[in-house]
């Protein structure tokens, strides 16, 4: 008898191969009172540094074979053992108790994991296992246990585990890596956000995996449905053998569009975007057939580091962008950090919703010489091909035409000294406030483009944190109130002759793609893994159609009701 | 030469005195080892228990001369005494450490409100400050010295302190105590709210006042514009007496009004309504004239006790308030708590973003034994007067729904048991929640009415939390945003045959009056000593005039243009 298991699907594709059971070392202290406080605390100072030096290695290889938005994450981790807070406290502590440090270490280490465990929500016990994936580190090296390396796999398998690290995951090698599956974790987990850039299926948070997985169990991991089998039986073998092939033939249908032009059944042209992280990350632009970048987070470029960015290196990153999209259009937003996103060099305050707080716009309009920093090295780069800028969270319209203001200071200072700048470049905003949806109008008269980013525009438009599961029924992309939102956009846009796109999550959604042709999105910018599939369907429907469901989904009473309808039109 | 400061008005009227300087006693506290534990252990237990019984008295006090809501900190207050958490953990620093009780009890609290005071923001200080107050108070029985008692106060005096103690403001005598000004704190603080109460001039946050002002100096306190003159000159002193007495004579024409009826210049009537906390307001709302109680929060009965209050105490507590109002109409919103309202025995989790939260609807819809003993005592209590329920933090039509039924099933209950209810009783939502506002045409299908919520509405609105000093200039109530969601709102009612009120702040805000009866508002709730001031405004503006000026501001492009707009028709 097989046993089957439902978690969520946190990558696509299906994965049949036996379990390699994830174990982590016995990591047990005692509290020991010592003598030599020096001796110990050499021992925590080397296993810092031994610590440091792998998550270096970690960190290069991660950059060369998935990506520098990944390799950020190390560069997070080696500032955490470069906090002062953490490591002079756990010094302090062998000193002042004169215990050992391998205990000092676990102490203090729990504390700060028991702050961010205890907050309940998906968000912080992510945080949280940064903080106890780095210190575990340090810790088996204190004892001198060593540390597991999934380098050493060398036949294929299905990684089973509680959850995997981000050093984990970095170390999976996809030639015998073939999917994984865990108790705990969400789609905005680490390790899906790398098993779907990897492209190997995965289920996470399916609970009991650990318990109910033995050691070479043969498993399939079906990471479309979020279903897993273990120990399947010869007609589900052939049953999944038989879905890993359709994929894979539904995966070359797909690649055969890369170079086509996105049209309607009708033959409506739409821009079909990606969404980019790093100059990096472009390769997967291109591979995938996109016609511009949607979205270019400058996050990453300020992130996992202990200063500020300079203009040249800003400048380098925009150009290499702009440059290799050879006139396609990249629409580059400037920095959104606050919130959910800290820089720890910028010391911003601690907020009790920071969602709701000091980030992006707002804290680039007081910071202005960090913000003219960045708009200098757009200017320039804007010399060199499509770029168009693009202000985050704008709640007013003084606020853009600060920023609008801002920038123009910056171009004239520019041009006075001779640098060359595009003077046509296109000035936009990101509306993800429900404020700026319900006033397009008046934006629309002095923006040149709009860009609706839908995960924000949700939350806020309903009142619910994205990250909370206590209140996640209420992350609703089809309720018809942001449907109705999304049409005042877009009409507003249009009555000035304007264009808008959408950069969020749900541009790239099945259900979705159809309302937001028929409310007619100019744009669509997705994970770049998704913009063949969206091609294809839109491939299939008509804008007419389209049209006809989006205006009845808006006098639809709830989501599900929209739901029902566009499957009933479309599916 | 006078000194002139400039700080938040906390609360209207002119004070002139000699300034008081509170001041806290030394609770300078040093590390000492002791031998003797179970000495030291019972000088904090002794201490504890004196600070306790102080405490009752204080409370029992403010119930008597304030209120029950004002009463509930020093509920609080206790709760927080008898928290294992804090004090268990000074009892076992003391007996592991083998340290003064003095320092184990500074060290312990100092943690618990440093985490607080971390958080800079506004909301996040005053609760550190709560704690500050009451550890402050063991402290010092533990210490021996005596606490700073205002009671004896027997001059007229303005008091001048860092910031009041919600202890400092229960023991102001009104009789000697003309008014105060802190150095810290906003509109919003314990000590600003017990001000309005109290109806004592008051201006907060002047940053200097406790630098500045010497004891027995001439003090002017202006809490109209939020300005203090600190020695003021012969002029000075004759224009704030004329302020004062204007300001007087004005509260005597206002008090003409309380038993008129509201009627615009040219004869229509809208409804002003009283927001209460608890059925001792009540007597408040009738002094003041008011036509109704448009937003009676139920929370307060919840707060400040150990466990969930019970039908019969619920029942009590809304027949008297309903039965108290003689018919007018009353509106009960149940329980909205979370967020940033805590009821330690719920045991809520702790979020991320509270605002974003686990709150209200959402929370009783998942407890619903708490909801469904609400709903009894509601439906009970409907029998006696002219009673109408609110669901708070409505964000679908499916939670409405659902609330509906489960209304309708204890309905059905209680009818069967022979219980009489009102049959006829409304069912309304908040519209607090931008999602709502924008589908308020479908909502009025369903409900019997809307009341605005503006507080939370424009915060979610505008994606900024309003007690964030950082984005507090986002917080735009005459914003065009805001004011085309509250157009949609009672549009959509009206077009059903519904009614609309609002319960916010903005509601009893003068620049806000012309423009919700522009925009058609049915009711307006807000502070009842704002009844008589918008009642007065409302007889000097004829409805016509306001519907100009209001679909003029929909169009306007910043919340300045409005009120600019508005200011240059009305004032």
């Amino acid at each position: 008898m097989s046993k089957k298991l439902t978690g969520i699907g946190a990558s696509a594709g299906i994965a049949i191969a036996k379990g390699f059971r994830l174990e982590n070392p016995d990591l047990t202290v005692e509290r020991m009172v010592i003598d030599n406080v020096d001796a110990e605390i050499n021992k925590f100072n080397n296993a810092l540094e031994t610590s440091k030096k792998e998550l270096e290695v970690i960190k290069e290889r991660t950059l060369k074979e998935i990506g520098e938005e990944h390799a950020e994450i190390f560069s997070a981790h080696l500032l955490v053992l470069s906090d002062p807070e953490l490591v002079d406290t756990i010094r302090q502590k062998v000193n002042s108790e004169k215990v050992n440090a391998a205990y000092a270490l676990r102490e203090v280490a729990d504390q700060f994991i028991a702050i961010f465990e205890g907050m309940e929500n998906e968000y912080m016990k992510e945080r949280a296992s940064d903080i106890r994936d780095v210190s575990q580190r340090v810790l088996a090296h204190v004892l001198g246990k060593s540390v597991v390396s999934l380098t050493e796999i060398n036949e294929e398998v299905i990684i089973v585990g509680e959850d995997l690290t981000p050093s984990d995951t970095a170390q999976l090698n996809k030639d015998y890596v073939k999917g994984f599956v865990t108790d705990i974790g969400g789609r905005t987990s680490h390790s899906a956000i790398m098993a779907r850039s990897l492209e190997i299926p995965a289920v996470v948070g399916t609970k009991t995996i650990t318990e109910e997985a033995k050691q070479n169990d043969l498993i399939i991991v079906d990471g479309i449905e979020g279903n897993v089998i273990i120990s399947p039986t010869d007609q589900e073998l052939e049953q999944y053998r038989r879905k890993q092939v359709e994929y894979e033939e539904q995966k070359m249908v797909w690649a055969k569009l890369v170079n086509e032009k996105t049209l309607t059944k009708d033959g409506h042209h739409v821009e079909l975007a990606a969404n980019i992280g790093t100059p990096n990350d472009i390769e997967g632009v291109h591979n995938n057939g996109a016609e511009g970048v949607g979205l270019y987070r400058t996050e990453f470029l300020y992130m996992g580091r202990n200063e500020l960015p300079t203009e040249e290196e800003q400048f380098e990153a925009y150009k290499k962008v702009v440059e290799s999209m050879e006139g396609k259009p990249v629409v580059i937003r400037t920095l959104d950090i606050g919130g959910d996103k800290e820089l720890p060099y910028l010391d911003l305050p601690k907020e009790m919703n920071p969602f709701l707080g000091f980030r992006a716009i707002r804290l680039c309009l007081e910071k202005q010489e960090m913000f003219r920093t960045q708009l200098r090295a757009l200017l320039r780069a804007s010399a060199f091909g499509n770029l168009k800028i693009m202000f985050p969270m704008i709640a007013t319209l003084e606020e853009f035409r600060q920023g609008k203001q801002i920038l123009e200071e910056e171009r004239q200072t520019l041009e006075k000294n001779g640098v060359k700048v595009n003077r046509e470049m296109e000035i936009g905003i990101m509306v993800e406030i429900p404020s700026t949806a319900v006033m397009a109008p008046q934006f629309a008269k002095e923006v040149d483009f709009f860009s609706i980013g839908t995960n924000d525009l949700i939350q806020y438009t309903m009142a619910a944190d994205r990250m909370n599961e206590k209140v996640s029924y209420l992350y609703q992309p089809y309720n018809p109130a942001i449907l109705r939102l999304v049409k005042m956009v877009i009409d507003a846009s249009h009555q000035e002759g304007k264009w808008t796109g959408m950069c969020g999550e749900m541009a790239g959604d099945e259900i979705a793609i159809p309302l937001l042709l028929g409310l007619g999105l100019d744009e669509f910018s997705m994970s770049a893994t998704s913009v063949l599939p969206a091609r294809s369907q839109l491939a299939s429907i008509t804008k007419q159609e389209a049209e006809i469901v989006a205006m009845e989904s808006l006098n639809k009473n709830t989501a599900d009701e929209v739901k029902e309808l566009v499957r009933s039109k479309f599916f």
